[in-house]
């Protein structure tokens, strides 16, 4: 125990950590879930809200596009609001985490629980982003036609919510990166 | 301060933890990691083949699917392989990991590289999977055909491949995971 105690003061005066240096480290992260919060409301309100009518239509058929006629933008609009409200939630953990530095437990739970959010988040965006694609650009092999020439604003609406959705993965991958930092940085030093 | 320190020292007394309890944690690792391998080269590997030639053709046009005619499954590909390569590479620092328990800077990194293999593997997995999806049921809005029944094995042989991939998904979170447990369980432990 005091072979550790001489060591561990050793480290000390070697790499002066500062008490409380992961207070920086915790508002930057309360910071980065609004930036995330805004991200994916976003993203879910604008995909939501997407829908276009042509101006023409046949006595039987009324050209209307709308997101939920897609199961990749309806997945994408359910995970988006899925990690919007996870993002509320860990908010009052995040301001708790500025008061405790210590905290360990809770920042290993934030850090899987942010990493699950990330492969969610990820998988939709993703499987959006192949939709859209596709939409602008279509397939010869398989005879899919670009439909971004007809639904013009429905394509940019659905392009534009992408935005907000990426916005927020980087800012999952930032949150997981700051939890590793600040997991790594407590060593007892605030117990000294 | 002082009573920061008796807590410390409360917790230590109630929660033993052993000398190298990080060397289950790193084996797992090791472990996990070979898994990885195992699904994202199988993943690359059978997207990368997966071609049908349908056995009718006219003067002009021969029935043909190949993977990169869809761009998703190219970024599929490029993106297994990548993740795969990155397995490969981080294998030796796992095996450091198991002998060196105290590794604290190089596990923050390993964290940091799993997430953005982890946001990488899961939007490759999810562009091929929302395609593969079209693919087995079409969109009738768009007018997209479902291509399953002409080209059943093509379908079959990308469907597959998923599995890999979202395997080395779930290999992807365990590893953060455990990377997090690791770097929050040596508080100078390994000092005594």
């Amino acid at each position: 125990m005091s072979k550790a105690g001489r060591l561990e003061e050793g480290d000390a005066s070697k790499v002066p950590v500062p008490v409380g240096s992961n207070k920086g480290v915790s508002v930057m992260d309360l910071v980065l879930r609004l930036v995330g919060i805004a991200g994916t409301l976003g993203a879910a309100i604008a995909m939501g809200t997407n829908e276009q009518t042509l101006p023409f239509f046949t006595r039987f058929v009324r050209f209307n596009a709308q997101y939920d006629d897609f199961t990749s933008f309806r997945l994408f609009v359910f995970v988006n609001a899925i990690v919007c409200a996870y993002f509320v939630l860990t908010i009052p953990l995040s301001i708790v985490h500025i008061m405790r530095s210590v905290a360990r437990g809770s920042r290993i739970l934030l850090i899987i629980l942010d990493t699950i959010m990330l492969a969610l988040l990820t998988s939709g965006a993703s499987a959006a982003a192949s939709i859209v694609y596709l939409a602008h650009n279509g397939n010869s092999s398989t005879n899919w036609l670009p439909v971004c020439q007809q639904y013009g604003d429905f394509c940019q609406g659905a392009s534009g919510s992408l935005i907000g959705s990426f916005g927020a993965i980087v800012v999952l991958i930032l949150v997981i990166l700051l939890g590793a930092i600040a997991l790594s940085r407590h060593p007892k030093r605030v117990h000294l």
